[in-house]
C-alpha cells in the first residue's frame, strides 16, 4: 500500500474517531440528565408480565413497545405478523436518513422465560421490579425508588423477569436512538428496529416473519442486542451463537403410585430407570458418551482461534463467585467449553416429590428436560436423533407419545421422547467491512479493551438472517453476566443500561 | 394324646366355632341394616384434613375420634400425650368385660400422608370424599351419595386421603365393637382401643407414649389394623413388618442458576451429578450395589417359609393391572421381594423444572428422597451408614447441612444427607396360642382361605410393642390392595369396610 494512501486512511480514521468520541460525549451528557425518568419508564415496562406461553401478556408488551417507539418519533411503527395462527407479532419501526445508502437493523426481544415466583428471593416478585444496592446474593439490600434528582448508583441492581433478558435490549436500543435525536446528532445510515416476541420459545415464527416482510427488512447487517457481556464487565461483540434444541424424556413404572413398602423391590421404579439411563450419557469428565456426538463439529478458523486466545479467561473469577471447585469438563477452558463444543445439559428432572412433600411411594414416571446446544457443523435434527439412538441402544422402546397398556406390558423399558423446535448455530466473519466498523464504533465508547467473541455460548436463531435475508448478524450485548437470566432473581446492573445506550448509539452513528 | 381328650377338644372347638359363626351372622345383619348411616359418618370423618405435618388438623381428628368412641359407650376415653413438645396425642378407650382375664388392644392411626391436590384426578379433592362406581383408572364414574335405604354397592370406591390408610382401621374397629354392643353379644375379653396420630411420620413419639402409659396399655396382644389385604381380595393376617428409614440427599452445582448456553459444558450440573451417583447404587436386576447392604438379613424360619410358599403368587395378576413388563428384580418372586429383602427405593427426585415449566438453565442443586425398607436383622442406623459410606466412596464430601462457600470451593463433589427417624423390622411367631386364636377367629368370618403372611412389605413401628410392653403385635388388615395409599387418588372398596367390621368383631369375641 503506497504511504500516502495509508496516511489518508489514518487521517480519515482519526477524524472519524474524533467526531465519534464527541458524539459519545453528547449521548452520555443527555442520558445522565435523564436517569430518573429513564428508569421510571423501564420499571413500568418490566411490570408488564411477559411469560413466553401467555399470548395476551405478550400482546400487551408489543403494544407498549410500539408506544415507546412512537413517543420517540420513530416512523412506520407497526406489528409484523406471521400468518401462523397464534403467532406473536414482532414490533417494527424505522428512521430513514436522507441520502443514506446503508441500513442497520437493531434487534431485541420483549418476551421472557416462565417464572416460578416461589423460587424468587423473599421480597421479590418477577413482575414487581425492585431495586437493590448490590446483588442480593452478595448481601445487597433493597433500595427504595429514588426521588427525582437523587443519585442513582450505577452499581445498583434492578430485579425483575426480563430486566436483563431482553427488555434491556429494547430499552437501550430505543433510548440510544432517542439520545441521538435529542442531541441533534444526524445518523448517516438508515436505522430500523425489530423487536421479537417469540425468542424464548425458539423464535418459532421468526423465519415466516422475515420471509413475509423481506422488502421491509432489507439491511446491511442485523445488530443483535441480547445476552450478557463479558464477565470482566468489558464491552463485547459476538459474531456467532450456538444452536439449540431441547427434549423431554419420560420413562415409566407401574400405572399408579405404589406404596414403597408393599411393592418395594418388586415394582419397577421409573426414577431409578431414568438415572441409570442418563448416567450412560456422560463420563466423569463431562464428555458426552453418545455415539458420534462430536462428529460434525466444524473447527474454528485461524482468526477465530486468535480472537479466542486474546480473551482473558474469566473462569477463575467466575468460579470463585459461583462457588464450585471443579468445572464439568476439566479438560476444556471456559471459552472452549462454551464456544467450540455442543452440549447435553439437564435443565431439570422431576419424579414425584422430595423433602417435606415426599411420600413413601414408587413413582409412576420420571421426566427429564434436556437441552442440546449446537456449534457450527451440528444439525439439530441429527443431534436429537443421536440421543434417541442412544436411548434405543440402552434397550428402550422409544415413542413420541404415552405408551398404551399393551406396550407397557410388552416392553420392559419404554421412553417417551418429545423434542422441541430447534435451530442450528451461526457465525459471521469478523473480517467483513461492516464487522470492522461495528468493532470501531464500540471501541469509541470505552477506554477499556473490547472483547471480540467468535461465538457466544447462548443461542439465538441468527442462522435465519443469513438463510432468509442473506444478511449477516452481529451481536452487541449490553447486560451484566451475573444477571440470573432464565432463572429466579433475574436482574440488571443499572450502569449497564447507560453504557448500553452509548454503545448502541455509537453503532447507529457509523458512516 | 388320649382319644377322649381329643374328642373333648374337638367338641369344644366345634361348639366354639358354631357360636362364633352365629355371632358373625348377627354382626353382619346389624351392619347391613346401617350402611347408609355408617357411610355418612365415615365421609364426615374423611372430610377432616389429616396431613401428617399439620398439628391443628391432627388435633381435630383426635377429638373427632374420641367423640366417635364416647358415642359408642366406650369407657375411659382420653387423649394419651407424650411429654415431648408438639407431639400428637393418641386416642385411648376401653371396655372392661366382667371376669375377663385376658385383654386385646386394637390399633389404628388417624394421621395421613401429605397431599398434592394437583395430582389427584379431575373431580377429586383429597378431603372432599367422593364415591365412584368402580376404580377411576378402570373406567369408574362418580356416583352421588345414595338416598337413605337405597342400595350401596360393595364394589363402589370411596376416594379421599386416608380412606384406606388408615381411617379405615379406626372406622372398622369402632364399628366392630358397636355392632357387638348393639347385638347384645358379650365379649369374654377386655377390649382396649389405641389410635395413633403420628404413624406416617414414623411414630416419633409412640415409644414415649407406650412407656408413659405402660399400666393402662397392658394386653395379651396388639391387633394392628393397617395396610392392605392380599391382592386376591382374601382376608389376611400378618405377623411382621419391614422397618423403614428415609433420607434426603442433595448435591450442588453453582450457587445460582446459570444460562445453559452461556455456561453449558463448563458449570457443573448437579442433576447430572446426582443421576451418576444414584446409578452406582443398583444394578440392572434391581440388586443394591452398596457394600454389605444385604449382610445382616436374618433368614425366615422353616414355618415362615412354609407359610410364604402356601400363598398364591399375586404377581401375574398385579403386573397385568399395573401394566409393566418386568419387575425390578426378576430373580425374586413378589413375596420374596417384599418380605425377605431390604430395599433402596427412590421416592422422588427434583432438580429445577421439566416440561412447560422448564427453563434453559443449569440447576443449582438436585435432591433425591430415598426410603430404605428393612427386614429382621437390619438396623436402620447401620443401613443409613452403609449408604453414606457408599456416597463417600464415590468421592463425595458428605455433610448433614448446607455447605459453606469455602466447602463448595474446596470439594468437587458435595452431598448433604439428612436422614429421618427410622425403626427396625418386627416379626411375631405364628405359633403363639394367641396367634392361633386370631387365625381361627378370622377364618370364622369367611368361606375363603385366609392368607397368613410371615411379614408385610410395609412398615409400622411394631418393634415398640415388644420392646416397651413385651406384647406381641398381630396385624389384621382390612382394605383393598389397590387403594393408592400414600399417593394421589387414595380410595377404599366399600365392601372392605363391612367385611372389616366382621373380621375385627370376630377377634373381639374370642374366648
Amino acid at each position: 500500500m503506497p504511504k500516502y494512501v495509508l496516511l489518508l486512511l489514518l487521517t480519515g480514521c482519526a477524524h472519524f474517531l474524533f467526531s465519534q468520541s464527541k458524539a459519545v460525549e453528547k449521548i452520555r451528557a443527555d442520558h445522565q440528565s435523564r436517569h430518573y425518568e429513564l428508569l421510571k419508564e423501564y420499571m413500568d415496562f418490566l411490570a408488564i408480565p411477559n411469560t413466553m406461553n401467555d399470548p395476551a401478556q405478550l400482546q400487551a408488551n408489543a403494544e407498549y413497545v410500539a408506544g415507546m417507539m412512537k413517543k420517540r418519533g420513530i416512523q412506520n411503527v407497526r406489528l409484523l405478523h406471521a400468518d401462523t395462527e397464534g403467532a406473536i407479532p414482532a414490533v417494527y419501526g424505522e428512521v430513514i436518513s436522507p441520502g443514506a445508502t446503508r441500513t442497520l437493523i437493531f434487534y431485541a426481544h420483549y418476551d421472557g422465560q416462565p417464572v416460578n415466583p416461589d423460587k424468587w428471593a423473599e421480597g421479590l416478585s418477577p413482575f414487581k421490579p425492585q431495586l437493590a444496592g448490590a446483588p442480593l446474593d452478595k448481601g445487597g439490600q433493597f433500595v427504595d425508588f429514588p426521588a427525582p434528582g437523587a443519585a442513582i448508583n450505577p452499581d445498583w441492581r434492578l430485579y425483575a423477569r426480563a430486566a436483563a433478558d431482553d427488555k434491556a435490549g429494547v430499552f437501550t436500543i430505543l433510548n440510544a436512538y432517542d439520545a441521538i435525536r435529542r442531541t441533534g446528532l444526524r445518523p448517516k445510515i438508515n436505522i430500523k428496529f425489530f423487536f421479537e416476541g417469540e425468542e424464548e420459545k425458539g423464535s418459532t415464527n421468526l423465519g415466516e416473519i422475515l420471509d413475509k416482510h423481506k422488502a421491509l427488512l432489507q439491511a446491511d447487517a442485523w445488530i443483535i442486542c441480547d445476552g450478557p457481556m463479558h464477565a470482566s464487565g468489558k464491552k463485547q461483540i459476538t459474531f456467532g451463537v450456538r444452536g439449540d434444541v431441547n427434549m423431554n424424556l419420560t420413562v415409566f413404572g407401574a400405572k399408579r403410585p405404589l406404596h414403597s413398602g408393599n411393592y418395594g423391590n418388586w415394582a419397577p421404579n421409573p426414577a431409578m430407570k431414568l438415572v441409570r439411563l442418563l448416567a450412560t450419557m456422560k463420563d466423569d469428565n463431562g464428555r458426552v458418551l453418545i455415539d458420534g456426538f462430536y462428529d460434525d463439529v466444524a473447527p474454528l478458523s485461524a482468526s477465530e482461534r486468535a480472537a479466542l486466545a486474546a480473551i482473558p479467561d474469566p473462569a477463575p473469577m467466575m468460579q470463585q463467585e459461583l462457588a464450585f471447585a471443579q468445572s464439568e469438563n476439566p479438560d476444556m477452558t471456559f471459552l472452549e467449553a462454551i464456544t467450540t463444543q455442543p452440549t447435553l445439559n439437564i435443565n431439570g428432572i422431576v419424579s414425584a416429590n422430595v423433602g417435606r412433600l415426599a411420600s413413601n411411594i414408587i413413582p409412576t414416571m420420571a421426566t427429564v428436560t434436556l437441552d442440546l446446544r449446537l456449534v457450527k457443523g451440528n444439525d439439530y435434527q441429527r443431534q436429537i436423533q443421536k440421543v434417541i439412538d442412544h436411548v434405543k441402544k440402552q434397550g428402550y422402546y422409544v415413542l413420541d407419545r404415552e405408551p398404551t397398556d399393551e406396550e407397557r406390558l410388552q416392553y420392559p423399558h419404554i421412553a417417551t421422547i418429545r423434542s422441541g423446535t430447534g435451530y442450528n448455530a451461526q457465525r459471521t466473519s469478523m473480517d467483513l467491512p461492516i464487522s470492522r466498523q461495528v468493532i470501531q464504533a464500540v471501541k469509541s465508547t470505552t477506554t477499556q479493551e473490547v472483547v471480540l467473541m467468535p461465538s457466544a455460548g447462548g443461542s439465538l436463531p441468527l442462522y435465519l438472517f443469513e438463510e432468509k435475508l442473506n444478511t449477516p448478524p452481529i451481536s452487541v450485548p449490553v447486560v451484566n453476566y451475573d444477571n440470573n437470566q432464565h432463572g429466579e432473581n433475574e436482574n440488571v446492573r443499572i450502569g449497564c443500561l447507560w453504557e448500553g445506550i452509548e454503545t448502541i448509539a455509537a453503532i447507529m452513528l457509523i458512516n
